[in-house]
C-alpha cells in the first residue's frame, strides 16, 4: 500500500517538521527539498523515508541543526568544512557553494567535509555545480561502515561510496549526472528484492560464508545462515578489481582528504564528502561543450540496440524521466514511511497534510 | 618466442633510436623510460610494441619531436595545453609537471591537452604526480575511437577510456595506482585471447550482429561473420550504465575540456587528457594520510576471501610484482615486436644490442 503526495505539499510538510525540529527555515527548506527531489528522482532510499531517522538523531542530540559549516583550511582552490554535525545536505550545499566560490575564482575546486550527517545524493550536489555552468567531482564514503567485499574478498569491509560525475548537458534541463554505488548495486536494491521476494542476480552478493548467492535475504543474514553476506564491488568476477578500486578512491578523496575517518573506523561524521567543481569556461566556451555533448549524446544512442533493449539512456535521463512522472502523478510512500513520518511530525505539534481529501 | 633483455639495455637502445629519429635526448628519454617502464609492469601492449609505429608516424610528419608543450588557456588552478603533436609521453609528462606546480600554489589544478599523440599507461602520470606527494585523478579519450558499446547499444561508439586515481600508498614505493579501461576490459586482452585461440568469458564483447559472444575472432570480425563486434561498458548486464558513464565523463574530460574532440570525430590529437593534481597537504598531513592508507589498506587485506582466492591485492599492487620480477628477469619481447623495432631502428642506423650474447 503506499500514499500518494503532491511533490509541493509534501516539501511544505517537511520543512514545518524539520523547523519544528530545530532547523532554521533556509536549513528546513534545503533538507525537505532535497529529501523530496531524490523521492522526485526515484531514489527513494535517500528520500522522505529518512526522516524519522533524522528527527530521532536530532532528539538524541546526534544531529545539530544549526550549527553553522566551518572552513578549518583553506587555500585558493581548497577548503576543509567542518560541518558543526549539522544535516548533511545543509553541510553540503554549503560546501558546493564555496567550491563554486573557488572554482570561478581559481578555474577548479576541491572542498571536503566531516563532522557531517548523512548527506543523502550525491548527485544534487553535482546538478547544484552543473546550474553554475560548471562540472562536478564527488563522492562520499560512510566511515566506519561495512557493506562491500574487496575484490576476492569473502567478508564486508568498506560502504557502497558512491562516485558522481556531473557535466552540463545537451540543454539547462539537461545535465548529465552519474552517480553511481561503486559497489555492484546500493543497498537499496537489495532491499527491495527482501521485501518482493524475489532473487538477485548472480555476482550481486555472497552469503556469511563468503559464496556466491542469489538470495537477497543470505545478505542480511537469516535462519539457515545468520551470518550476515556482502555486496560486491562493481565490476563482476573479471573487472571487479575496477570497482574495488574506485571505492578505495572514494575511501581516500572522502574519508582521508576530509578527515572523517574511513571504513576502518567512523568517529568524525556519517559521510565523509569530497566535492570539486571545474570551470568548463577556463578551458572551453560553455557553448561548444554543451554542443559536444549534444553530439555525444546523438552519437551514443545511435542504434542498433541490443536485443530487447529499444534505446540507450544517457546518465540522469531514466531519473528525469521519474521525476516529471511524479511531478504530474504525485510521489508515493510506502505506507510504514508514511506512518513513521507522521508519527514524528506529531511528536513536534506538526499535523499531517489529509491524505485522505487529496 | 621471446626475445628478454635487462630493462637498463632496453632503455638506452631506445634512447639513441629516438633521439636518431628527431627526439632531443631528454625527450627520447621520456618516451624510452615510459615505455619500458609499461613493459615492467606488464601492460606490454603499452610498451615497447609502440615504438615501430611511433616512429613511422615520425617519419610521416605526423608525429613533430621537439615541438614544445604549450599552454594555451590559463587560470591559477587550470591549463590547456596545445602539445604541438609531439610523442604523448613528452607533452603529457610536461603537462603534469604543470598541474603539480599549479596544485602546489593553490591546492589542486587541473590541466588538459590536445595536439598530442599516444600518451602511453596515463597511470604513469599519476605515480609522477605521486611522487610529488600528492593525490592524482585523470584519462585519456581517443577523439574519434570507435571501440565500445553504449551500454544497451549493439555497435560501437566510444574509446575504451582509461580513468586513474592515484595516491600516495603505506610507503613510497608502494603508490595506489588505479589505472582501468572504462570498458570492461582494455582491447589488449582480446589480442590476447586470439593469439592464443581461447574463448573470453561472457559480457565482454557483442559479435557484429549485436549478440552476445564469447569468441574474441568476434571482435575484430571473422569468417564466419565479417561485420567487427564491440567491448562492452564496464559492470555487465546490472550494472554496466556505471562503466557506460564513466566512459562518458571521460569523454567530456579529456576530449571536451582540452579541445581534442569526442569519440564522434578526432582531430585535434590522438589522446585527448586530463591531469589533476590535488596537494594533500592543504587538507591534512601528508603523515595522517599515508597512515590511514595503510590502515585501509591492512583492513580490506583481512581474511576472509572468495574460494581459490588466496590474497587481496590493492590498485597497482600485481603491476609491481610484475615489475620487481622483470627487473630481476629481464623484459620480455614477442618475436614479432622486437623484430619490427629492430628493423625501424636500423632504418635509422641504430644497431640492436646483441641479443644471442645475454
Amino acid at each position: 500500500m503506499t500514499v500518494t503526495l503532491p511533490a509541493p505539499l509534501l516539501t511544505d510538510y517537511l520543512v514545518r517538521v524539520y523547523h519544528a525540529a530545530g532547523c532554521p527555515q533556509d536549513e528546513a527548506r534545503i533538507v525537505a527539498e532535497h529529501l523530496v527531489e531524490a523521492n522526485l528522482r526515484g531514489h527513494d532510499s535517500h528520500g522522505v523515508i529518512r526522516t524519522s531517522g533524522y528527527l530521532t538523531q536530532i532528539r538524541n542530540g546526534v544531529t545539530k541543526p544549526g550549527a553553522a559549516p566551518r572552513v578549518v583550511e583553506e587555500a585558493p582552490s581548497t577548503a576543509v568544512i567542518d560541518g558543526g554535525w549539522n544535516l548533511g545536505q545543509v553541510v553540503a550545499t554549503r560546501a558546493t557553494e564555496v567550491a563554486i566560490e573557488k572554482a570561478r575564482a581559481t578555474g577548479v575546486a576541491l572542498v571536503t567535509c566531516f563532522n557531517t550527517m548523512h548527506a543523502g545524493r550525491v548527485g544534487a550536489y553535482g546538478e547544484q555545480i552543473v546550474r553554475a555552468g560548471m562540472a562536478a567531482i564527488g563522492g562520499v564514503n560512510t566511515p566506519g561502515a561495512r557493506l562491500v567485499a574487496a575484490f576476492g574478498g569473502g567478508h564486508r569491509r568498506t560502504g557502497t561510496n558512491p562516485l558522481m560525475f556531473a557535466f552540463p548537458g545537451d540543454t539547462p534541463a539537461t545535465p548529465f549526472v552519474l552517480d553511481m554505488a561503486t559497489s555492484v548495486v546500493a543497498e537499496g536494491k537489495l532491499r527491495v528484492a527482501v521485501n518482493k521476494g524475489v532473487p538477485v542476480p548472480e555476482a550481486w552478493i555472497l552469503d556469511g560464508d563468503g559464496h556466491p548467492s542469489t538470495d537477497p535475504r543470505d545478505f542480511y543474514g537469516s535462519g539457515a545462515n545468520p551470518r550476515p553476506g556482502t555486496l560486491l564491488p562493481v565490476g563482476g568476477a573479471s573487472s571487479g578489481y575496477k570497482g574495488f578500486g574506485l571505492n578505495l578512491a572514494v575511501e581516500a578523496l572522502g574519508g582521508m582528504l576530509s578527515g572523517a575517518g574511513t571504513a576502518v573506523e567512523g568517529a568524525r561524521g556519517t559521510n565523509g564528502l569530497f566535492i570539486m567543481a571545474i570551470d568548463i569556461v577556463r578551458f572551453t566556451p560553455l557553448a561548444t561543450f554543451v554542443s559536444l555533448m549534444a553530439g555525444l549524446g546523438a552519437h551514443v544512442k545511435e542504434p542498433p540496440y541490443q536485443p530487447g533493449v529499444s534505446e540507450v539512456l544517457l546518465p540522469g535521463e531514466s531519473e528525469r524521466r521519474m521525476r516529471a512522472q511524479r511531478l504530474r502523478d504525485g510521489v508515493p510512500l510506502d505506507d510504514e514511511t508514511w506512518k513513521q513520518t507522521v508519527e514524528a511530525a506529531a511528536a513536534l505539534g506538526v499535523d499531517a497534510p489529509d491524505v485522505a481529501s487529496l
